[in-house]
């Protein structure tokens, strides 16, 4: 079926909609926005994982792209874009063969480590090929998912400092236990409670001889907040570029009820299957495409009256509403944000991108499913 | 990276495991337990989306294959397979052109109806291109997600008979809210009681001229329980193929504790990657590699002692314990079993396919991703 040009609503269906518009708009709202407060943008890769939106934001001023996985490094590595941050831990041995790999045709690579003995295995992998690897010390601030505790941190970067095939480029803290927390004054306390922890550690490792200056981290939810952090460089946000009901939640500096600063630029499109019962219809759009995590996916479309999602197994959702049916049939198109955006755009393979409600493009989700 | 014959512990993580021998020992009781009381095994290929199971399906014995999607039925088409009943109504005029498509290159195909209108619109579809389409009645046996009332079924039905292009092979009613029932003899009365209900709806079409004799439906959880439905000729199971905690934790006939007929022959590898905390590491494994939903993962392995998985972010998971973290560090591989089967397979591109540990094939989950 040839889509370009056709009407987002004569599209087949369960399928991801980005409006290029509100793409745009959030994509140069988060630039300036950081650029206006004197830091850099590393924006996540993980959230959209399409090498073409990571392109774009390059583009707008980003000094790099992150990603969560080295199978989604190696796929922008392929796509000719460098600067890649790997956010999470590399476990070695497992992964050294790759790892290598990718440090050998991408040399501005840059990964985090929070073990010494990984460290000390990278190490002497890049002695072995004539390598060094720009790396980064990952310090928890207080998500304990990754990273080395604040008060281990100068022993453990004096120990990567001392390894002569690896560069210490800076650190790396993701408080990602404070991204949604409803109450935008909350969110600033302790984003910047536990930040400003990490940034005494951070001068310590400064006055102990290292050279590196990178200090990486924040999310979507503390994106105006983190700014605030006197020593950190860059922000690693995620889901600011296409938004999910999820964040669309939490509290903003404008508005404590609302973060209507980015738009929804992500949708899925649904449509009925089945009609035959008495205040709500079967949708096409399960737990295999809309992900089952966080807020109630909103449906946006129609908008005659009030609609609400909920799941209904593996493959089909409800959309439940006051009174009649109306004139709800099978195939009729619903419009829905996704409840939480990663997981739900990993689970396609395409995203078609509509402007003024026309496809204009289809842009590959080319790191969907590189989880390793 | 050359994976035939490498030891299962040392792949790249996360990714999916089948254990053979398991696999084979669900197919043959399967197909014996449903053989040996009288009725034909039409197992669900959504649940592990891989034509290579399909065709082993096939090859011991099964009537055909369902799918839920038009999508699905359309990588089986490619790979040769016949027989296939797509279970989910395909909405028209939205999926006519992909539909009548299908059909013409795949006459034994077979598709639900539950809408009288729509039921019009595909006989005057198949009228156009002089094709006769097999079709059955869904019919709701209390689900309430597809199909007709059991009481508007008659009127339904023979509106179907009179369809010159459409052949009416009989019905198909689906009683998911039924096969997770805990208690087996609560699951008897409730899946009997609905089913019996579809039966006798069944037998007044059949008095009202249906030639038809198809009756499809149930699911694993009831394999042993509706073939006591004297008409029902066949049936839909799926999860039984693969099997995940949801299912392993719901009674069976023998014991009302635990449902151990069919072997976990799916399960997952995940490696640490941050072993920084007390009492838990951190896995390479979260919500887009293993689905949150239904029942808590399993560790299978390591077996020293026991662990517990929970999920943490999108590509991190927390497996806990009691006590010292041992010789856990960061690339230490856990073997679980998935929470909730069918969606986690959705996440993944293939199955490493293992005998005695080590891997003897790579089959491609072909059918990832088809939800259109």
């Amino acid at each position: 079926m040839e889509v370009i040009g056709r009407h987002k609503y004569e599209l087949d269906t369960p399928c991801l909609l980005i409006d290029t518009d509100k793409l745009e708009h959030n994509l140069r709202t988060m630039q300036e926005s950081v650029q206006g407060a004197g830091k850099n943008l590393r924006p996540h890769a993980k959230t959209h994982k399409c090498s073409e939106i990571a392109r774009r934001q390059i583009k707008r001023g980003a000094v790099g792209v992150c990603t969560a996985k080295l199978a989604e490094a190696e796929v922008l590595a392929d796509r000719g874009i460098e600067q890649i941050l790997i956010t999470g831990p590399v476990a070695l041995p497992l992964k050294a063969e790759r790892l290598l790999s990718l440090l050998e045709r991408c040399p501005s690579l840059m990964i985090v480590l929070d073990n010494s003995e990984n460290a000390r295995l990278l190490n002497s992998e890049c002695e072995k090929k004539g390598l060094r690897a720009d790396v980064l010390l990952d310090i928890d601030p207080g998500l304990h998912r990754t990273g080395v505790a604040v008060t281990e941190a100068l022993e453990t970067g004096s120990m990567l400092m001392e390894l002569r095939n690896l560069n210490l480029m800076g650190i790396q803290a993701y408080a990602g236990q404070v991204q949604h927390v409803r109450s935008y004054s909350e969110r600033c306390d302790k984003s910047l409670s536990c930040m400003n922890e990490v940034q005494e550690a951070f001068r310590a490792l400064k006055k102990a001889g290292m050279k590196g200056r990178v200090f990486t981290g924040a999310g979507t939810g503390t994106f105006d907040i983190d700014t605030a952090v006197e020593d950190l460089t860059d922000l690693q946000v995620g889901s600011y570029v296409l938004m999910d009901a999820e964040y669309r939640e939490i509290g903003s500096a404008d508005d404590d009820n609302s973060f209507a600063l980015f738009e929804p630029a992500l949708t899925m499109l649904a449509s009925a299957v089945s009609c035959n019962q008495n205040g709500f219809v079967t949708l096409d759009a399960g737990l295999k495409s809309m992900y089952k995590d966080g807020a109630a996916p909103i449906v946006l479309y129609p908008a005659d009256r009030a609609y609400s999602y909920d799941w209904f197994g593996d493959e089909y959702g409800k959309i439940s509403f006051d009174g009649e049916i109306g004139g709800l049939k099978p195939g009729s198109i619903f419009e829905l944000m996704a409840s939480h955006c990663d997981p739900t755009v990993n689970q396609f393979d395409y995203f078609h991108v509509v402007k003024n409600e026309r496809v204009v493009d289809v842009w590959p989700i080319d790191m969907r499913g590189r989880s390793q």
